[in-house]
C-alpha cells in the first residue's frame, strides 16, 4: 500500500476488495465528500428515501454477499439507523455503517454545529452500543490501520462495525505504512479435545439431530454442512432465524424447529432425540418457541463463534469454522435411511372460485408459487410466521429478522436483496403495518429498475399483537396500498380478495419482469397463522 | 400520593398534570399493557405509521406544551427515535420518551428476547447520550421518586428524558411514599451581582439589542421579555431557531440575525451595537450565520438557562428565569422611539397570469398567505430559509428544527402541532426529499382528523446540497406528490406550476377545512431563495 494513499480512497478500495459492490445511503453535508468519491468510484451508489430504508437494505445485503454498507450523515443520518444496526448486532449481520462528521478541525472549537447533539462524540458512544467494533477516523497516522481492524471485526464477528469519517480527512493522504491485521484467538488442542467429545456422543447416540443455525450462513459454512450431512446422513432441522440455510427439499430435512410454534411431529422427534448438535443456531425466545421449547442441556452439543459445549463441558477458544471443519474430518459412521418426517411439499395451487383468500391457502399459494430464483423477504408478522412452513428449494433464499423482528425490514430488505443477487427476484411478503414504515422505497426499488414481487398482507393492524391485548392501537388507517405505483409513477399494484384473483396476480407479476408489482391480499383480521396462533397464545400471558 | 398506586396509573397521573393529553407512539409487546392503561385513561394515544413520526411530532407538541410524550415499544421501537431524541435535545424541547422494556422476571436470565441487542441495557446506554435524564422502573420502592425526579428534569432543562417500563411493573403496585422533586441551584446574591452589572451596560449604551433567543419559549418567558421590551423601548432580533418568540409585527423588531445569511441592515444594525443582550439565544453555528456572524464577546451579555456572562464576567448559578424577571424589575431607562430597520411588511399577493412560480414568488403568496391561526412547521433547507422572511404575527406560530436540521420533521411536527393547539391550522412547508422520508405520516393526520395544509417544495432533490458539491446522490424519484391522497384514500391533493394555480390552490385550501391539503409547487432546481443562495456559499469551503 502506497505511502501516500488518501483515507477516503483506501476504504473504497478495502470494500471493493471484500466483495461489496453497492452503498446504501442518503447524502448530507458532512458526507458529501464521500459520497462524491463514491460516485466516482466503481461501488454503486444506492439512495433511499430515509436512512432507515438503506440500514435495512445494507443488512440484507450483507446476509447475501457477507458484507453490507450503509452510508449516511453525522446524527441526523446516523441515528436514523440506530435500529437497523441494533437489528444487525442481534441477528449477526456484517454491515458498515459508515457516517460522515464534522471535520478535525471543527471539533477544536467549543462549538455547536448543527446536527450536533451532546458532544461532538455523542453518535459514535451510541455506536459503541451497537456495533463490534468502531473508529473515528481522526489521525493521518492511524487511519488505515484503524480501517483494517474495524472491517477485520466485521468479518471475525459477522456484526455491524462503525467508521466516522470526519469532512476534512476523506481526501487527506495517509501518513504511515501498515499491514492488514490478521485474526487469531483459537486453541488447536481444545478444538481437537472439543470435536473428539462431540464425535463420541454422535457415535452412541441412538436418535442424533443436527439443528443448522444461522451462523453456520454467517461464516460461510453451509459446504461444510452439506458434506457432514451427506457422509453422517443424520437428520437436520432449521429454526425460524436460519430458515433455509439449507435447501428445504433434502431428503434428511425435518422442518424449523421452534418448540411449540413447531409442527407437531418437528417438535416430537427433536425433543426426543438423545444428541443434539446444535451448529451455529442461536438460543433465542424465537428459536426457543418462546421458552416452549423441551430440550436438555445434557443432551446438547452448541457450536457458538467464540467456544463449544459438550453437554455441561465448556470448550474455550473453539471457533466455530474449526469446530465444524473438525467434525468434517472426523470419523462419524454412515445413519440409516430411516423414515424422518419431512416437511409438507408444496402442491400445486388451484383456486376455488369466488372464494376468499385465507391466511393459510394464501401460504400454498405462495408455496406453490415460489422457485429456485425467488428470494424470500419475511417481514415479522404472520408473513413470518406463516411464511415457515414455505418450502424453499435453494440455500439462502429466505431472509428475515426473525430474533429482533423489527418492522418494517422486507421492502428494503428486497432492494438489498437484489442488488446484491441480481439473478433472483425477491418476493416480499409484509404486513399492513409494517408496509406503512418503509414502504414507500418502493420509490428507490423503482429508481434502480428493480423488480421485486411485494404481497401487502392486509389485515388492518398489527394482527401479531391482537390475540395478545387488543385495542385501537393495534390498528391502522387502510390505506389503498394498490395506488402507491400510481403515487411513485412506477410499478404495478393490484387488490385481490379471492383466490382466483391471487392466483391471477401472481401470475401476471411473473409475467411480468420489467418492474416491481404489488399486490394487496384483504384478509380478515381475525385469520391468523396456525404458528401465529400458537405463538401468541404463549406470550399472551407476558404482556403485563 | 396514596401507597398503593400502580406505576403505570402514577406515570399517567402526573403527565396530565403537567398538561399532557396527547401520547405518541407505536405499539409493540413489550409495551402493549402501558399502551392498553394510557387507552383507558383520558390521554389521547395518537398512533403514527412509524416510530420517526412518533417522535417529531411529540417534539412539536412539547414546543407549544410545555411537554410532549411519544411511547414505544423496546428497541425496534425505541432505536428508531434515537434521531428525534437528539433533535429535542439538541434544540431544547422537553420530550418524553416512554419505551416498553422486558419484564424484570425475563432479564434474570441469561436470555436472549426478541428485540434484545447486546445486553438488556443497550437501550438505556444509548439513551443515556441522547437525554438528560433516564430511568429503568424496574423497582417499586423507587419508581414513582424516580418518575418525579425524570419529569422534574425534563421541566427544568427543557430536553428529553428517558423513561423504561418494564412490562411485568405497569401495574406492579409503588411500595413506598414519596414527595415531588424540586429544583433548586440558584444564588440569590450570583443573581444581583449579574442583573446589576447588566443594567449598569445597558445604562451605558448607545445602541443596546436584544437578541430574543429560543430559550426564553422553552423556559415560558415570553409575557416577561414583552414586559422587558414595552418598558425599554430596547429593538430586537430574533434568530432561525426563535424565529416567531416574538410577534413580527412589533414595532421594535429588526428581524432574523444569522450572520452573513441575515438581511444586511439587520446585520448592520446588530454587529455595530455596542452592547447585545442575547436572552436565551444558543450561539450554534446556524445562529452565527455558519460563523460568518461578526459579534465580540466584549460587547455582549448572554443569559444561559445555568449561567450569565457579561463580557468576559460569567456569573455561574444564575438561571435564565431569574435573571430575566431581575431585568424586568430594574430601572433601565426608556430608549426614544428611533427609526429601526423592521421587516419587510407582507403585501397581497397578485398572481401573474401563467407565470412559473419562482422560489422568491412563492414565499411572497405564502406571506400574504398566513394570518394568526396559522401555524407554520418548516422542513430544514429552502423551506426554512425562505421562511425565514415570512412575517409570523403571533408568538411562536412558526416551528423548525433549524439547529439539529434533521430532514423530515415538519408533517409529523404538524401531527403534533395541531394535537397541541387544536385551534391553529397548520402550514407545512417542506422538500421533495424530505416529504419522502416523513411525508406518510399525512396517513396519521387523516386517521386522527387533522387538517394541515402541507406545501410540497418540488425541485427535485437536496436543493440545499447542490451548490455545495452536486451528483446523481442529491436527486429523488420524482413522485406524484398530489397523488398521495389516492393511496391514503383521505385528503385532497393538487399539482401547480403557475402563480394563478398556487393562489387558487392555497384559496381552496383555505375554504376546506375538513381535511388535509397537498399542494406539490414545481420549481426550478437551481432556484434558490437568497438566504439559501447566501448560506450554500459560505458552506462550499467546508464539505472536505
Amino acid at each position: 500500500v502506497a505511502e501516500t494513499q488518501r483515507i477516503g480512497d483506501y476504504l473504497i478500495q478495502r470494500l471493493q476488495a471484500l466483495g461489496v459492490n453497492h452503498v446504501f445511503g442518503v447524502p448530507g453535508d458532512y458526507a458529501l465528500g464521500f459520497f462524491d468519491l463514491v460516485e466516482n468510484s466503481e461501488l454503486q451508489l444506492v439512495n433511499t428515501c430515509d436512512e432507515q430504508g438503506a440500514g435495512f437494505a445494507a443488512d440484507a445485503y450483507a446476509r447475501l454477499r457477507g458484507l453490507g454498507v450503509v452510508c449516511v450523515t453525522y446524527c441526523v443520518g446516523g441515528l436514523k439507523i440506530a435500529n437497523t444496526t441494533a437489528g444487525a448486532f442481534a441477528e449477526r449481520s456484517p454491515v458498515v455503517v459508515i457516517s460522515g462528521g464534522p471535520g478535525t478541525n471543527e471539533r477544536s472549537r467549543d462549538a455547536m454545529l448543527h446536527h450536533m447533539v451532546r458532544t461532538f462524540d455523542t453518535q459514535h458512544l451510541v455506536f459503541q452500543q451497537l456495533t463490534v467494533a468502531s473508529t473515528v477516523l481522526s489521525d493521518p497516522d492511524t487511519a488505515l490501520l484503524e480501517i483494517d481492524r474495524v472491517l477485520m471485526a466485521a468479518l471475525r464477528f459477522k456484526q455491524p462495525v462503525y467508521i466516522e469519517l470526519p469532512r476534512d480527512r476523506v481526501l487527506t493522504p495517509a501518513r504511515s505504512f501498515h499491514r492488514v491485521w490478521e485474526e487469531t484467538d483459537s486453541d488447536p488442542e481444545a478444538v481437537e479435545a472439543a470435536v473428539g467429545e462431540a464425535v463420541e456422543r454422535l457415535r452412541g447416540a441412538r436418535q442424533p439431530v443436527i439443528l443448522a443455525g444461522e451462523l453456520l450462513h454467517r461464516f460461510g459454512l453451509q459446504e461444510e454442512l452439506f458434506d457432514l450431512l451427506d457422509r453422517t446422513n443424520i437428520p437436520f432441522a432449521a429454526t425460524l432465524l436460519s430458515k433455509s440455510v439449507v435447501e428445504e427439499d433434502h431428503p434428511r430435512y425435518l422442518g424449523v424447529y421452534a418448540g411449540g410454534m413447531s409442527r407437531d411431529e418437528v417438535r416430537a422427534y427433536i425433543e426426543s432425540s438423545d444428541c443434539l448438535l446444535n451448529l451455529g443456531a442461536q438460543m433465542t425466545d424465537i428459536t426457543l418457541g418462546i421458552y416452549t421449547a423441551r430440550l436438555t442441556r445434557r443432551n446438547t452439543i452448541i457450536a457458538h463463534p467464540e467456544h463449544v459445549t459438550v453437554g455441561y463441558h465448556r470448550f474455550q477458544d473453539v471457533p466455530l469454522t474449526e469446530f465444524v471443519r473438525g467434525l468434517c474430518g472426523a470419523e462419524i459412521p454412515r445413519r440409516p435411511d430411516d423414515p424422518v418426517p419431512n416437511p409438507v411439499a408444496p402442491a400445486p395451487f388451484d383456486p376455488a372460485t369466488g372464494q376468499a383468500v385465507t391466511v393459510q391457502r394464501f401460504f400454498q399459494a405462495i408455496n406453490a408459487f415460489i422457485d429456485d430464483r425467488t428470494v424470500v423477504l419475511a417481514d415479522p408478522g404472520d408473513a413470518l410466521l406463516g411464511g415457515m412452513d414455505l418450502v424453499i428449494g435453494r440455500n439462502q433464499n429466505f431472509i428475515s429478522p426473525a430474533y429482533y423482528t423489527s418492522l418494517g425490514f422486507a421492502v428494503p430488505g428486497a432492494l438489498g436483496a437484489q442488488c446484491a443477487a441480481p439473478d433472483l427476484r425477491p418476493l416480499v411478503l409484509v404486513g399492513d403495518g409494517a408496509f406503512q414504515m418503509t414502504g414507500v422505497e418502493l420509490s428507490t426499488i423503482a429508481r434502480y429498475g428493480l423488480n421485486p414481487i411485494v404481497v401487502v398482507l392486509n389485515n388492518r393492524g398489527y394482527g401479531t399483537e391482537r390475540p395478545m391485548l387488543d385495542g385501537p392501537f393495534n390498528d391502522v388507517l387502510n390505506w389503498r396500498y394498490s395506488r402507491l405505483p400510481e403515487l411513485l409513477g412506477k410499478g404495478v399494484g393490484c387488490e385481490v380478495r379471492t383466490e382466483h384473483e391471487l392466483a391471477a396476480a401472481l401470475e401476471r407479476a411473473r409475467a411480468d419482469t420489467g418492474t416491481f408489482h404489488l399486490i394487496e391480499v384483504n384478509l380478515d383480521p381475525d385469520d391468523l397463522s396456525p404458528g401465529l396462533r400458537r405463538l401468541t397464545t404463549a406470550l399472551a400471558g407476558r404482556i403485563r
